[in-house]
């Protein structure tokens, strides 16, 4: 099977899961991409505990739901998909006249189809949520309404994966399952995570180590954040938050606070040369979890790469957004400029040449010998490597000087090693 | 009456007086203005006295002026309008003929029907002004050309008010009173200068301290800097030049010596808001008192802020600067144009979040606590400056950075101040 | 004779000549260039010095060399052209048949009627080059080849003339002397440059001191590099590489490695004002000796100025680069390029006012006495010119700011100076 396929079946097998904030989707998730990477550690953070100005919650967890209209026929139902509940709803189990449901509903009137997502994490509610053209159907009577759920005491769960590398200096990827049956947010992230860790861990030279941590979204970065902060500002030079992954449409980078850290440069330089026509959004748009990563004090090189935004689709936190939303083509053309952005990061050096003047090349058979009318253009890529090559200039540097998408430049980098005539600065 | 009415009957006041760089003219333009603002302290230099590279001159004063024909005629007639004189004219009492008498008119051939505004400060001519079609019609003859000027030692007088606020740093606004009877250039700037002082003698919580002045142009800035500096530059923050406040053509900004003032920004920042078509004129377009205030050594951040630009507009220095040209709309335009730029200017602080990642807005009721799909817009603009105040940037900077009118994040900067979310750093 | 036709007829008469990197052409043409400048030195470097990565190579002569084809006729012949030989080509003296000839033939389908200029200095081989029409006529046969050179332990030879000046900070000038009989690119360096040379030891106030070299083209700024470098870096405040600057086609400027030395913005600001449509290229495009002066370690201030760049004309490297590609006026438009930098560069220095706010111009005569609507335009550039001798800007940067041509503003810089209200800083 191909990997792209792979990563598009993981989705499907995490998809129908009910996950929220906190629960036993979430951990049931995470027993799932445990199978493909046994050494990913799983962590249960108890409600309570705080973390920088929150608090983690009660834990939430469901097991039914669902509505019976006056004709006795169940018409929302939990089990048939889970965005129909309310998400962290408090148990119910009424009888109540149409009127009083309606302000425990949510449709919406744009999209008619569509079940929206809805949660209540900070305050308590229930309530339901169902395509409008169901709701416009329902006749005045009487509805039973049926939450089978719980809060209460229990944990906040997550994984980490830490593999190390020739450097203590940390890549840091970043992605969240929180979300229930939704595909691009948010299956694609940590389907294309899982398998960037599986590459990374056949890869036996890694230069860096590698801080991969599968979370919940906000709540589950600051509480990460506030157990890892003095290690993750010490360690990583660079970071990805991966969401919104799988889908077809476009390629998009969002940019940290300032738009300036060694991610953003990555991001930016392997998305020109693979995706020219990528979308740049600046951190004003943000909605993700560089909320926290980039957050004064924090200051995190993490930029977001996504296919298409969060938001700027509209299936985005529907029932819409499904595993037809998103392709095993989607889901790799994300996974393959994360992949360059890692490759990137791991050949990425300050370099300098070891002589005054262009060497010469002929003599150690790297230039012709025969100089014709368009001789200097063969060598021109080589060239102008090694002019830029003054020790004030990293390898991503000089590839944007010579406008060269940087792996072009890994063999020549290695031949001129080999000849002495480039060192690590 | 609205302020607007004040501003320009203030205008229509001031109008009449016959005032130049030194003279009667000068005091009896500031008493009016006492009316408005008692504390406004006058200054009397006398001739002689040195300021940088110039002198204080003779002090001139004027008290008749006319012209008679060859019939017996009197055709230009300083009580008709004082434009007719030439500035600093010295006193004459000759008959002479009209080749003679030519060389002593100004006209402006292109504006037929306009008196133009012309002096002489420092070489002793005399002279009269007068349109070009009136000139056209002198027929030849013997014409009685009669001056009763006084050119003598005397002084340079000119006004000022300090207003203390909190701080001793100071915020210096700067206008002009040596024109004779024209209205845009200039009485509209000292008339809304009057009201900008008024406005601030009204606000009890003034963070800042105030230096008004009323000046002659060029060589009462030269005075008074020579006189003040080593004061203005350790306590001047920002200033503005005002002047040609008063029509209702255009809003202009004139930029500092290199465009990079407190002054400059914060002018921009409200123009770009609240007339984003207003002109940006560059240092090299300067002819009014930044000529000092910006000069070399004396680097003031000072700005000039303006409805339609010095020379800019054909009726520039001529009678054609009339009361019709000014209007109170066109005065309360620049005057609120000020306004917020003073508003800004106290309102400008670097700002501190207090906690590490976002804070949990919702458990103080400053959050939508029901997640739906729009709820992330809501409080974009007040998460958007919590991101920003990060304890680098001013208020003014992130007002910038996140494309809102710095005003419009006033409020929330006192909310979250409120709940100890931010403090000023 | 005019200047211009001086400096044409120089290329006339070095036309002729073989040179390449070594032997008798390059100090021929040496000689012929001293009957201008006496003062120029030669200087001989025995094969096998080194030079930071390269060594000289062994001296190339050569007498005679043809091709008798089967019909006995002497179809390619060096008297006739010496493009028609392969420069660095080893002696031979053979018959053989066409088809082993072919491998020895070099030729441009592309551009039927021309011979290409080929090389070959660190490869032992041997080559005619000729029209492809006349290749294409070739019958099958036996064709005697013959080449009556000489490879063996010599000298590289380079010429290098040191004017010097008030000051010990040097002027640098290069231009070499390796190519055959090729107008533009070469002939148009030398000659322009000993016109220039001869220009400077006529002024006799020179405040730099002048480096000027005639060198091979990269063995022999390697070698010169090697040589001179610490004497080099210390002095060399700009400097310009002279080539291909006798067409009418174009001009065109090439950056240092990044652009901003001072020889950079003074080519870009002659250029921009003498020639708006001259063509930037940047480093990338470089293949002249900036390659060297301008390497990580040597980093020398020099920038490449050009009438058309090598490689941007069809006839470079061919035939056709001959002399009726070039002309006196092509060749005078480079000079009086490269003439004005020099001047720009002699005359510029950062510059400071005496007088704290404006000078008063009128009591000195500097200012027009009569205030009228224009008057305020007349004294602008002096004006905007003491605005900004703030102690911080070089005349050049001043020039760049308020946008006029640097020596429109020698004179006033002169009288200013000698009124005392202009100093050097």
């Amino acid at each position: 099977m191909t990997e792209k396929q792979e990563i598009y079946n993981l989705c499907v097998e995490l998809f129908p899961i009910c996950r929220s904030i906190t629960g036993n989707g979430v951990r049931k998730t995470l027993e799932i991409i445990k199978n493909h990477l046994p050494a990913l550690k799983t962590y249960e953070i108890p409600t309570g505990t705080r973390a920088f100005d929150w608090t983690v919650p009660e834990e939430w967890n469901i097991t039914e739901a669902y509505i019976i209209d006056p004709d006795g026929q169940k018409i929302v139902d939990f089990q048939q998909n889970n965005l129909h509940v309310v998400g962290y709803s408090v148990p119910v189990n009424r009888t109540i006249d149409l009127d009083e449901l309606q302000a425990h509903l949510y449709s919406i009137p744009e999209q008619p189809e569509a079940i929206p997502y809805i949660t209540s994490y900070y305050q308590k509610r229930w309530g339901f949520c169902l395509p409008h053209n169901q709701r416009k159907s329902l006749k005045p009577g009487q509805y039973q309404v049926y939450i089978d759920s719980s809060l209460s005491k229990g944990y906040l769960t997550y994984g980490e994966l830490i593999l190390p590398g020739q450097a203590s200096e940390e890549i840091f990827l970043s992605t969240y399952i929180c979300h229930p049956s939704m595909a691009n947010n948010e299956l694609s992230g940590p389907a294309v995570t899982t398998f960037l860790a599986k590459r990374l861990l056949d890869q036996k030279d890694r230069k860096y180590s590698y801080r991969i941590i599968f979370i919940p979204e906000t709540i589950g970065s600051i509480v990460y954040l506030s157990q890892n902060l003095p290690e993750m500002k010490t360690k990583i030079i660079a970071g990805f938050n991966i969401t919104c992954i799988g889908d077809e449409r476009s390629y998009s980078y969002l940019a940290s606070r300032y738009g300036n850290t060694l991610a953003d440069q990555i991001a930016r330089h392997v998305l020109k040369h693979l995706q020219p026509d990528f979308i740049s959004y600046s951190y004003l748009e943000r909605a993700s979890d560089e909320r926290q990563y980039c957050s004064p004090g924090i200051d995190l090189p993490v930029a977001t790469i996504m296919r298409t935004k969060y938001g700027a689709y509209p299936e985005y936190h529907t029932s819409l957004d499904d595993l037809d939303f998103i392709s095993p083509d989607g889901l790799y053309g994300g996974y393959n400029i994360l992949e360059h952005c890692l490759m990137c990061l791991e050949r990425n050096e300050i370099l300098k040449t070891t002589v005054l003047c262009e060497p010469q090349l002929g003599k150690r058979g790297l230039y012709p010998t025969l100089s014709t009318k368009n001789s200097h253009k063969i060598v021109r890529n080589m060239m102008n490597l090694i002019a830029y090559c003054d020790g004030t200039n990293d390898l991503l540097s000089i590839a944007e000087i010579i406008k060269v998408p940087m792996w072009e430049l890994f063999d020549t980098v290695d031949i001129l090693k080999s000849h002495h005539l480039l060192v690590s600065a």
